[in-house]
């Protein structure tokens, strides 16, 4: 199952959307559900609702797609350094001094957070703060959204509280994050979460063997396999849930690969006018303007 | 002002705090705006609506006082070593390498997060996630809350943004903190976040001249004034809505004086059957005990 959320004649609709792909079918929703996009289809079905009916099919051209959860429930967690020749490649940048001592790659995973309001959908513009900063990242990532809540999940049974498979581009500010020590503000800034095309369900997608790719401008830059993560998505959540209350709906950005802007000397940072292509096999493609 | 949120007979209820601080005239609001506690308010006024008026008068004493702000609308943001004292405290307490290289003053505020969900009312157990880690320690901190909400607030202008102000621990496992480097999770385990008596309007409460004080089991641990921050809070809003749009009834805790458990040698940390209190003048006391 695919589900997306779309604007259609100005109204925030949530669907299905068909296998060719070329069409959605919205949902038997309310208002308030329609515009809380998969978060409500999620929380729904985490609450052992079945999911309404379908309405008739409009087709994905003729709208415009949001990000598959608009407004997460609250920040959404992103893993820091979680490939191995991203964590070598970021040490090489000389951007982090524990990485100085040999410290490159982390024993533990590195959870930093941004703001639900920083999440566009595909096709929405990514804006370059130019009064705050110049050095704009961009970093594809696999995102994990939680179907069934819990605490203390451990990683046997972590992949059943996996719902689906979303795409993010954990848009970074590097002087922000470097000059603050702490990264969640220099990747909160506003249009700073790319997230689309859609929500594709565990049974449909296999995050734990895919692939992942990032093109700026048409030139490939990032080209990975998920079974490469430093730490897999159980390790994540069992991680995550050992002290925290995981909810339904809640995202987990699981780390970004080699190849990012940093990475290359002089930096490759994005600038106006650049377009950043994300791909995730069994997903789709999370194209972005910058302006 | 006093805004407070509470539990009266099953419902959860917000009202204005009498003068006398002995009664509480509960809002004329609908059971969702009364579950969303002084968020509901703040936002209300910052939409240019008019205060409700209110119902016969309960006895503080007959009902649960809940934290002020029961579910914030997205994690709380939280500055890391902002008061000079702290900042060497936490240096020799040999926590992190970058204050082996002189650098325990922070040059730019450090800004992390705590999920909205592990904010607990006054009197509510902390309770400590034995098989996850011990080392749990306070910090008593004023909290600023936002009222009109914007983006590129200069410092001259910013404490036109802040609603009033309230008192949070921002409780933490300092393993967690140190292992993982940055500091989210550690600062998020459930009941981590104890909130409140109540929300105090700028008007009545001077944050930038206040005094904070945390006393565990009637030993006085902390004891600061707010003019020794490090970043005042124009600075702390100036920094925060560069490039995120701040929000009505978006939190900001301010960070720790010196004093913390970790601090001792060896740390003084929680242990169930401790009672955290935390004063801070103009706003009350908040007590918490410890599970």
């Amino acid at each position: 199952m695919r589900i997306a959320a779309y604007r259609d004649g100005g109204r925030v609709r949530t669907g299905l959307v068909a296998p060719d792909l070329q069409s959605i079918l919205p949902l038997a929703l309310t208002d308030e559900q329609h515009a809380r996009g998969a978060l409500a289809v999620v929380e729904m079905l985490a609450e052992g609702r079945s999911l309404p009916g379908t309405g008739a099919p409009v087709a994905i051209g003729a709208v415009e797609l949001l990000a598959p959860i608009p407004q997460p429930r609250r920040n959404i967690f992103c893993v820091g350094k979680n490939y191995h020749a991203h964590a070598k490649e970021f040490a090489g940048s000389g951007f982090d001094s524990s990485a100085k001592s040999g410290g490159e790659i982390p024993q533990h995973p590195i959870i930093f957070t941004k703001v639900p309001e920083c999440v566009v959908g595909p096709a929405q513009d990514i804006v370059i703060p130019a009064a705050v900063s110049t050095a704009i990242d961009y970093e594809a990532e696999l995102a994990v959204v939680i179907g069934h809540g819990g605490k203390g999940i451990r990683k046997a049974d972590a992949m059943k509280h996996v719902w689906g498979y979303t795409i993010v581009n954990d848009v970074t500010a590097r002087d922000w994050q470097s000059r603050h020590q702490q990264w969640d503000m220099g990747k909160s800034f506003d249009t700073f979460c790319p997230m689309g095309p859609w929500l594709v369900s565990a049974d449909e997608c296999d995050g734990a063997a895919t692939r992942v790719r990032c093109w700026v401008n048409g030139e490939l830059r990032q080209d990975a396999q998920t079974p490469d993560l430093i730490f897999d998505i159980p390790t994540l959540i069992e991680t995550l849930s050992a002290g925290i209350t995981l909810y339904p709906g809640d995202i987990i950005a699981t780390g970004t690969p080699v190849g990012v802007g940093i990475g290359f000397n002089p930096p490759k940072y994005l600038k106006a006018g650049d377009v950043v292509k994300v791909e995730i096999d069994g997903i789709g493609v999370l194209e972005n303007p910058v302006r």
